[in-house]
């Protein structure tokens, strides 16, 4: 078993610590959120950094480094309010692993990546067409991580479309009926398949 | 195309509320969080939250909610200032749910639950033997978040021990080959199959 520590952390290659780090906490979920500036341009970005906060209120939170794709969505989020987290299915990863190149300001990803904006119930920021689970937010609060100036940023869910028949009995969504990916890391998309559901479990 | 609003968000039952919004945001990543208190008793819980904060320094971030299980967690850590974050596989999905169970506290989950605590170059915290891959942190900073009373607990990874044949060249780690699963929801766990590796994305 290899034993990893500060002493060689400190001695690795910038992109393998990236690598390492960015798979080592597991799998990760894949969202794009789609915003857009007081004056309607739009933004779009993948994010694999999408936690679940709580349910009632239903808040959402994710993980914003301070790069250039990343910077367009939250200063989209801080002028409007308003933002969409968009479900990742296997049918489009490609489409949606290019929103995070490093466009300019002024180019849509929804364009440049072939998305199409979807304004749905008069909310504000643009959904994603192509999205079978589609999620609307506003900005409640936001989180400066000092260690590293990234930005913990959470909302609240207002709306939610998807197809009544991804929905069990009990409230879950099927993700995989819906055929939303998973991350491992910064270019790995991968299929869950369903292993086990468990109960609620007691001691 | 259903659409959920905050009227109808009003009027659900909670567990199909808690269900809908803990899968809606997508896949998450399979953890035991390992800790112990200053008198050595320990606690073993398994988290569903553990988020990448960033590779340099190389830190993680988990989202603590107000629960009996989570608290002796949180009370551990900020008791002794270390824990361990372990991977989840499909061998031991069974047993790592059932440390989700209300155990009281002076029970340990790894006896209650059958998991063999290791002690690896005198960290203070414990690690789950069965796991192949295992991190150790030190707690860095707490986050409340305000909407609803959660904690975002960011720790520095001091130590990971991981068979060096699941490191690729690049430095990422593959999960499918160490067997991790990942977690819809509270309860249904999933074990993801490659689709595809992208380059880093240029316009």
């Amino acid at each position: 078993m290899l034993h990893i520590n500060s002493a060689s952390i400190e001695k690795m290659e910038s992109r393998y610590q990236a690598n390492l780090f960015n798979t080592i906490s597991g799998y990760k979920s894949a969202n794009l959120i789609g915003t857009a500036d007081k004056s309607g341009n739009t933004n779009l970005a993948i994010f694999n950094s999408v936690v679940h906060i709580g349910a009632n209120p239903p808040s959402l939170g994710f993980i914003l480094r301070p790069t250039t794709v990343e910077r367009h969505t939250y200063e989209n989020i801080k002028e409007t309010g308003f933002y969409t987290i968009n479900h990742v299915h296997e049918s489009f990863i490609e489409k949606a692993h290019q929103t995070s190149a490093k466009y300019e300001k002024n180019v849509s990803e929804f364009e440049a990546c072939g998305f199409e904006e979807e304004y749905l119930n008069k909310f504000r920021a643009p959904f994603v067409k192509e999205s079978k689970i589609k999620i609307g937010l506003q900005f409640e609060e936001e989180h400066l991580i000092q260690s590293n100036d990234t930005i913990l940023v959470v909302g609240k869910v207002l709306n939610a479309y998807l197809d009544e028949k991804l929905i069990a009995v009990d409230g879950s969504v099927d993700l995989t009926e819906a055929g939303t990916v998973t991350i491992s890391g910064l270019y790995e998309y991968l299929k869950p398949v369903k292993l086990k559901k468990f109960q609620y479990a007691k001691p």
